[in-house]
């Protein structure tokens, strides 16, 4: 149960979300720039990153949502399986995963974000220049990964429900993917039972 | 040195700020409302949050400007070296410290949001309730102590440059209470110190 009273049905940070739109919006703002805005990585590898950090901070709604997300960027329906597989593999081990030297050294960086800000080390920075990352690229990795130390942190230390299973989570990726994060999905209330007609 | 190449002479968070403006709009906003929206928490009392949840993540620039931005809310400038030893006595042990009952509990949340958010327990919940704390409260609190979660590491995960003394925060946390987050001070930058002569 969530630590406060939150609108009910909303899972992970959504209850949050609606509970104060004051907060919601920059929050919302930061998410759709930093995910989908113009960038020279692709909004895969950013979910990735976004995904890896909540992975590391153990945080179930952030880290299946945006896998799912990232599942959607590389590819259609018929490729999720694999790319929720390879996503698994990242999570797993991104030094191993068939991914690009540049988003591992990415990554990186990231989990080092994730432990601490000091944790960053000038080897990690020179470990993604000489992959071809650019300071734009570091800065935003650097950032993806500090924000997602607060969205975890949001939605965990409010206790928010949210589903287990990953199917449930296969819409709401295509939604962030698709229509980003601005706007909640539209509200889809169950038909009240008077009303039903056969 | 910084990990990119920031703009030169601007301390802290303010050096990335200004190299990503669109990142900084979202953040600054979040900020704005956050530490001096409408709030039944008062203003001081958020930023002892912030100053200590940034103490507990050892991020010397935003704890000490922080500190003096609270310093500033909670008195003139003739109380800032009683409102600096207050804050100073909060962070090294905020239970024993002279300040209500209601902001202990809700120091206690921000702390174990910094640890990590399902960190945070239905007792810490329970007391922050019993010394009056609102789920709007709550709420913020845990927001407050997210988000310095993420300043904090983007400030030291960018390795940003930042004056030591408390002096030099005076001035910037004066800014930071009576103007407020969403612009930058005007431009000022103190000449950087391996510039200056004599």
């Amino acid at each position: 149960m969530p630590h406060i009273t939150l609108p009910d049905g909303l899972p992970g940070i959504t209850g949050p979300l609606a509970f104060r739109p004051e907060t919601a919006k920059p929050m919302r703002a930061l998410a759709e720039f930093l995910l989908r805005g113009p960038n020279t990585l692709s909004s895969a590898d950013r979910e990735i990153i976004a995904t890896y950090t909540s992975s590391q901070n153990d945080c179930h709604f952030c880290q299946t949502s945006h896998a799912a997300a990232a599942a959607h960027h590389l590819g259609g329906t018929s490729e999720l399986a694999s790319n929720f597989a390879l996503i698994s593999e990242i999570k797993r081990d991104f030094e191993t995963a068939p991914i690009s030297a540049k988003l591992k050294a990415l990554l990186n960086i990231a989990g080092h974000v994730q432990q601490g800000g000091k944790r960053v080390t000038t080897e990690d920075i020179a470990r993604a220049r000489e992959e071809g990352a650019t300071d734009t690229e570091i800065h935003d990795t650097v950032l993806i990964a500090a924000a997602f130390c607060m969205y975890n942190r949001y939605v965990d230390g409010l206790a928010t429900w949210a589903p287990q299973e990953q199917e449930a989570y296969i819409p709401m990726g295509a939604h962030m993917a698709h229509e980003g994060y601005i706007n909640a999905p539209a509200q889809k209330p169950a038909p009240h039972p008077e009303t039903v007609t056969a």
